[in-house]
């Protein structure tokens, strides 16, 4: 029986979550997007796969709902989340921080997220102790944390990214 | 270049917990789990999977401490969640409620999760507006919702979750 993309014989939302998200690299691609980066070529660059995947993913993400593509400057196009994609950040930020409690090594962390209007950094769950408030994506500031990074890419969005920066603000920022 | 089991490219931690809970399978796996069913043939005839798939899939959740398998009867085992693996539940629980919203026609759900202690059904964001907490997974019952199966399963797992049941309660349930 072959694997293929749509789990037909489950019933279980979770089944049909994965059909949209499921697939290898979609949940990376939706990071970057909460990370701004909006155009095909600086998300490729930054997850260095082969665009045909990139394409397949952002279309998937595209006809149900979760990104809205708009074009600009003729053929080009940017990638925006909608509401419903936004919806997605409690789920990919709980697993970020599974992954840091569980594959980085002592009290090292790789990211750090923290509330912009009072820069308390965010809780395992998501919240702000300081204002008893879980910030919502705009909210949030990320920056490098303390370990040492696997590998040191130099992509324009790795690069930005050594510098703080605010979710959905665009990536890469605009030349001055 | 091969999209492979890895994405050694990437720093970030949600791409080292996707190298472990990302694979094909594996969430609709740990779900099976956190409804205590516990062998490999009563995941396999719920999942309907290839048992090729399920060993590579178990065996990399054992490899990464998520799984605990513990033999009995000789040659056979059961298969647990462990610490690690439990921490997983609300992002689980979150994907299948985003599901829910968006995917499941109208105000039916599939499948419903309260809180043992209260019967209160639990909110989106998994936690019980009664008594003010999040349960966990032991503190938690599970029931079929309103909205139609998308398809009508007769395995035994399938059967025993039409009726309520208490995440991590062995499935299926000893005879009498």
């Amino acid at each position: 029986m072959p694997l293929g993309r749509d789990y037909a014989g489950q019933n279980c939302t979770l089944a049909r979550a994965l059909e949209v998200v499921g697939e290898r690299w979609t949940m990376l691609v939706l990071r970057d997007l909460f990370f701004g980066v909006r155009r095909f070529g600086a998300i490729q660059a930054h997850l260095d796969i082969p665009s045909a995947a990139l394409s397949d993913r952002l279309a998937t993400l595209v006809d149900w709902g979760l990104v809205e593509r708009t074009p600009y400057a003729g053929t080009r196009a940017e990638y925006l989340l909608t509401a419903r994609g936004l919806e997605l950040w409690p789920i990919l930020y709980q697993l970020m921080q599974w992954g840091e409690r569980h594959f980085v090594d002592g009290d090292d962390v790789v990211r750090v997220f923290s509330h912009v209007a009072c820069g308390t950094e965010l809780s395992a769950a998501g919240s702000c102790a300081t204002c008893a408030t879980t910030p919502t994506p705009d909210e949030i500031e990320t920056r490098p944390g303390t370990a040492a990074p696997r590998v040191v890419r130099e992509d324009a969005i790795s690069v930005a990214l050594r510098s703080p920066h605010r979710l959905l603000e665009p990536l890469p920022r605009s030349s001055p």
